[in-house]
Order: C-alpha cells, then sequence, then structure tokens
C-alpha cells in the first residue's frame, strides 16, 4: 500500500480526494497497488467531513512520517507551497502540485532535487486543468523538434473573449457574467492581465526545450483593451480573438508571449470556446497536434493529479526522466518576431486610408458601416519594423489633430 | 546502443528512417543512448539509397542477431507481419508496429508474449498516425472510468466528407479527387465501407477497457450511401457528417460502431476535417478530452513509430503495463444502442409528414425547396425501437405505391 498526503483541502485538493475515493478500483489496477490517504495538512477542521479525522495542521507530520510516499500540494501560492514542497522532495518522498506558480518559479531546482533524491516530481494538472499536456511532452512527442507550443491556457478568459465573440459583450459586461458564474475571480487581474497564461506558457516551454524559462522574459499582454468593436470587425473577417501563450523557434531564435491573438476559422484553436482550454503543439516531423479539454474545474483538474499519483507509483524506485534542466533558454527580444498586424485607425477618409495603407505595406481596406474608423491587415514584419512605420504615421495625425491608431492585435490570419 | 530493424521499407519504414536520421540528436537524448538502424527488410533492392547495405531479405537474420533488441514492423497486412512480429516477440525482442489489422487481429495474444518474455509490444502508429492517442489512455488517463471514446480515425473518408460537406461534391466525385491526390487507393473499399475504422476504434476500445474486443462484434457501416443530398440537409441544420468509431458504456452495456453520424458545430469532433484525425475521449472525472492531428502520412506516422521506439528502449529491461487483458469485452447489440435519427423521406405531402412524425416521435419537419421528399430528426429511441415503428410506417408506404424512407442517419444532435 502507498500512502498519500495532501497539502491543502481546497477546491482540487478535495477533488483529489474525491477522485481516490469513486475510482478506487480503476486506481489500483493502473498503480499496481492500493493508495491510500492518510493526511489531509490544511489550517482548518472539517468536523462533519469523512477525512474529519486526517485532518492534520502540522507539516513536519508528513515530513517525518516515513510511510508517506506521495505527498499532493494542492494550497497554491508560493509560501508555505514552496518550502513544504521542497522539503518533501528533500525527505525522498513524491510530490505532486498543481500549483503553475510553483512550478514556473521554482521547477528546475525541485525536479533536480528530485532527481539527485531519485523521486518524482509531478505536475501535469499545473497547466490545462484535466488535459494530458506536460506527459504528451515527455511521452510522447519524444523524438521530435518542438518548432511551437501555442496554449489557451485560461479558462476565464476564454469565457469573457467567447462571450464577447458569440453575444457581442463588452468587455466589462462579460467579465462580470464570469465572475457571477464564479468562472473569474472577485480581483481578476491575474487571469485578465496575461499573467497566468504567462506562467503556463513559461512551463510548457520549459518542457518543450528541456531548459529553464524565466518566466518574466516572456512577452505579455492582458485582454483588457480587446473591445467588441474588434469582434465585429473579427467577424467581418470570420475570425475570433483567443488569449494566446505562444513559444515559438524562429531560425536560432526562441520567441515566446502571452497576448492576444486574431485568430481564422481553420486555425486548430479556434473551436476552443468558453472555459475550455486547448494546447497546439507542432514538431517538425510530427506537423501540428492539438489537445482539448476542461482547463479547470474540480474533478478534471483531480483527475490529471491522480494520473500523476499513479504515475509516481508506478515509478517509486526511479525518477522518471523529463529532460528540463538547469540551462537557462535565451527568449529573444518581442521586437524581433515577426506577425501579421490587425490595426484600427481613427478618421474614415481616403486620406487616411491611403496613408495608412502604405506606412504599412496593408492590402485591402476593412470597414464596418457607421465607425469613423478603418482597419487593415499588414504585411508580415517585425514588431520593431511595425513600430518604425507606426511613429511617422502617428506623426502626421497628431500634427493633423486626429487620433491616429486606435488599437492593434496581432493575427495568424 | 540500441540496434533497431526494420521491417518493410514502404512508406511508413522509409519515414522511420528519415525520422531516425533527422532528429538523432533528439531521439538519443529521449532515448538516453544512442539508436543505431541495423537491418532494413524487404524483398526489394534499394541500390541507390543510403540505406542499400542494410538491405536484407531474410527475416531469419534479424531473429537470430542478438544484438538487435527492437524490430520495427511496417509491412502491413497479417502473413507474414504476424508471423516476423511473433518470432521476435518470442526471441525477446521488443517489437514496434504501425499495423492496425495484426493488432486488432492479434493484440491480445501479442501483448500476452510480451509481458511474458518481459519485452514490450507498441502501437501507437496503428491509430490515428502521429496523434498520441494509445499512450494517453494507458500513461494519462490512467485513473479514469472511460466512458466513450469517439473518433474520426480514416483519412480517406475524412477528406471525402469534407469535400462533400464544403464543396457540394458527390460521393463518386470526392472519392475520384481522394484517388488523384493519393489519399484513397485504387480499391478504396477497406476506407469508405468502415471496416479500417471498426479495426481503430476495436483497438482503442481494448485500451479503454482493458480487454479483447473481437472487432467482427463491431456495427460497421461505410459512407457510400451519404449523399449530396444529406450534406445540403446538414447544412440547413448547422451540422455535418463525419464517419465515427465510436465505444460506449450505457450502464451495464458497452455499444460500439463504426458509422456515418451527423453532429453540430458544437461536437468536439466537428473541426477535423479533410485527412486529419481526431479522438474524443470521455472520462467520469475528466469529461471530454479531444487530441487531434494527421492521422496518416509518412512522417507524423513515423514520429509515432519513433515515440513508440524510445519509449522501448527506455524500459529495455522492462514490460510496460497495458491492462489489455485476455478477457473478452461483450460488445452490446447494435439493436439496443440509442440515437436520435435523421431519416428522410420521399413524398413532400402533408399526410406524409403527418403520418412519419407520429410514427417516428418527430417534432420538426426539415424540407429543401424544390426537393419531393422532407427529413425528420426523431426521439432518442433504440434502434430496435426505430425499426418497430419503420416496419408498418413502410408498409403503408407500399401499399401506396410510395418510396418511403430514402435514409437513415444516426446523430449526435
Amino acid at each position: 500500500m502507498i500512502n498519500v498526503a495532501i497539502m491543502g483541502y481546497g477546491t482540487i485538493g478535495s477533488g483529489v480526494v474525491e477522485v481516490l475515493e469513486k475510482n478506487k478500483a480503476e486506481i489500483t489496477k493502473s498503480a499496481g497497488v492500493a493508495v491510500a490517504l492518510k493526511y489531509v495538512l490544511d489550517l482548518r477542521e472539517f468536523p462533519d467531513s469523512p477525512i474529519a479525522d486526517k485532518i492534520i495542521h502540522d507539516f513536519k507530520v508528513i515530513e517525518k512520517d516515513a510511510d508517506v510516499q506521495v505527498v499532493v500540494e494542492t494550497m497554491g501560492g508560493l509560501n508555505p507551497a514552496y518550502p513544504f514542497v521542497k522539503a518533501s522532495l528533500l525527505a525522498g518522498k513524491h510530490v505532486i502540485t498543481s500549483n503553475k506558480a510553483l512550478v514556473a518559479a521554482h521547477g528546475t531546482e525541485l525536479l533536480a532535487i528530485a532527481r539527485d533524491k531519485q523521486v518524482n516530481f509531478f505536475f501535469e494538472a499545473s497547466v490545462g486543468g484535466g488535459i494530458p499536456i506536460i506527459r504528451p511532452l515527455y511521452r510522447c512527442l519524444t523524438g521530435e523538434k518542438i518548432e511551437e507550443i501555442t496554449g489557451i491556457l485560461n479558462g476565464t478568459t476564454n469565457y469573457i473573449l467567447t462571450r464577447m465573440d458569440k453575444e457581442g459583450a463588452s468587455f466589462a459586461g462579460a467579465l462580470r457574467e464570469a465572475q457571477e458564474l464564479g468562472y473569474a475571480e472577485r480581483n481578476p487581474e491575474a487571469d485578465v492581465e496575461g499573467r497566468d497564461t504567462c506562467r503556463k506558457i513559461a512551463i510548457l516551454l520549459s518542457m518543450a526545450a528541456g531548459k529553464e524559462v524565466n518566466y518574466e522574459d516572456i512577452y505579455t499582454e492582458g485582454i483588457t483593451k480587446i473591445t467588441d468593436v474588434d469582434f465585429q470587425y473579427a467577424e467581418k473577417l470570420g475570425a475570433s480573438v483567443k488569449l494566446f501563450g505562444t513559444g515559438r523557434v524562429e531560425g536560432d531564435q526562441v520567441h515566446a508571449w502571452a497576448a492576444p491573438v486574431m485568430i481564422g476559422k481553420s486555425h486548430p484553436l479556434y473551436m476552443v470556446n468558453d472555459v475550455y482550454n486547448g494546447v497546439m503543439v507542432k514538431g517538425n516531423m510530427l506537423g501540428t497536434t492539438m489537445y482539448y479539454g476542461s482547463g479547470a474545474g474540480k474533478l478534471p483538474t483531480a483527475s490529471a493529479v491522480v494520473a500523476d499519483i499513479i504515475e509516481a507509483v508506478q515509478n517509486r524506485h526511479q525518477n522518471v526522466a523529463f529532460g528540463w534542466t538547469g540551462e537557462k533558454l535565451e527568449i529573444a527580444d518581442m521586437d524581433t518576431s515577426v506577425h501579421r498586424y490587425f490595426i484600427r485607425v481613427a478618421g474614415n477618409t481616403a486620406v487616411n486610408k491611403v496613408r495608412v495603407q502604405e506606412a504599412l505595406k496593408a492590402e485591402g481596406i476593412i470597414w464596418l458601416e457607421g465607425l469613423d474608423e478603418f482597419a487593415v491587415l499588414t504585411e508580415k514584419m517585425t514588431e520593431k519594423d511595425l513600430k518604425e512605420r507606426l511613429i511617422p504615421m502617428e506623426a502626421v495625425f497628431q500634427s493633423q489633430g486626429e487620433d491616429g491608431v486606435r488599437q492593434m492585435i496581432r493575427t495568424e490570419l
């Protein structure tokens, strides 16, 4: 029998207890041995819960109990998750976490300790909730050069953008709806500013490249500036706007960003709507693959944690190679990344249109009835090139007392 | 160093050689040791090829060479693939195959020999080409009760149906186009009659259930009777028609079929078009996940074979548990499966419409301008129930000299 301790009896922690109980037969069969819950660490008491007698408040009980072989961390945040996880690994215990902040900030160190101690540090649930995406990277795409990994990694923002797309909702209205349904936090900043997506793409890129990625190197832009007008243009273009986390190999450089991107109906992530997540992986031999499912939610996320527990039990006497080393991955400056841009400009006059088309190497003009503005899609160019073209153009608009550029969204059109 | 022998230097076999060469560095890193090609077994000579000196014609050379640890079977068919694979496993060699016919017919026996000999028999490439789907079932969804697995598993038929959907092509026209592009064989029967899909869903269902599935127990219906008129109705319904392979747990029963199904835009497999494949897996905790990618093609399929080679090398001293036992999975009679049906009936008269609506418990009538027929969507009912309702209805039509039912397609609407 293998004993598990769960740290943090919140949504995911209690979900893990539920999955361990409900799917006991499947888990025992896959793990090859029974998996029993021994402790649940939480500050609170749960006197009426079936796990009331397993609640403890002192981490040292877990750390010192040699009969606990697997520790599950579902507390979130860095403190005390980080010291507890580190101490558990140093005590020779396998650790499973659903905590993207912990993995993005300390993954390299914790994986090194796990290797050193010949235990495992698994974190499938930290990205994409229940979607298997970490494990395919180290189990399935093992013979590939990964050229790109792009995901819709945040359910909250995807719900908001879907409502804006399908119902013409405003950003504020869609956010309020998401909050009422419990999909968005009271303070939604980490989601809508792209910080959650940034950490998740950092983890995926570390896995794909086998190197340490500093998430602070990743260009991050949220969705707060996306408006219902952008979606009106998108509809005319047969497109939508999604918050992407992307890591892309371009020649010798690696670019990475968390940012809104306008995509067409043929993009494999176009149909990833509402709170669902999807991750697209391009390999040099394999081409494009895509993984789709519930990006959050109690039971799907808990299911991913339990799959990690099973793999830890199957490999309880050895460290499974992850390939994520301490070598630093250099992320190239966002200015050198190449995109095609969707640009909205104020002033629906023929002179303005010609000026913008010439300045931005744009072909057609997109115009929506009743608006005092228009939009263009530029040629593909670097962000540096775009900025250098925008500066003199904006200067002319300003000299004439006009507004100029109202919006810029990168596209995959 | 690990030595590999490839049996069959056709499209996939030569693709494996190419991937082993082009991604040598990644493969060595993942496998933890260099992987070298020692023999290529083929009836032909390839004097101008870089592998000319590795070509052999006698399987016994591979069987008797103790330095060959991994054998790749990319010949296809059952003879001599089956005796060669069996002999390789009995000789203590790991075997990787891309051959769905072999796995569907002899998977149980070959997996048992592999367990017995403490080697591995892997077949990721036999279903879904490059898409990781076999491995997620035994590596990722290990703590789940799988409730349904449904795939678009055949690129040829998906290409044909996509052309019929997007361009209004006839079945014959789309098939001809697919043949001209090399997507369909000169004799396309195994694809268009659903036999290829049947074998692939049998393999997936065996993996999901951990039991032996006799593919002959799976109800199989091809796409040859699907017409451009069906797609005109589908368009009006915001739907499409796809060839599905499905295994579904319903209470105590397991149903399985390979058949055309009409699905709406919100179905996760709706956007799987052209030669792409997609597999949807529903777990009791995880909910719906979906896996998408190139279902065929030289390099994607070869990449899946190479991932299997790497896993065999990583586990060269142990048998990886697959959970596919010799226990038989009983597939319930198709008559007891429950669907909502799309039914087209000749004779666009008010009397006929009322008669059909009443007989089939259908709500609305779908009618396309200019056609001497109409269609209905029934309530959900068993196939047995449907047949019992159709018989007296057809009798009335016949007594009046009318055509009656022109089409029946199961739906997920």
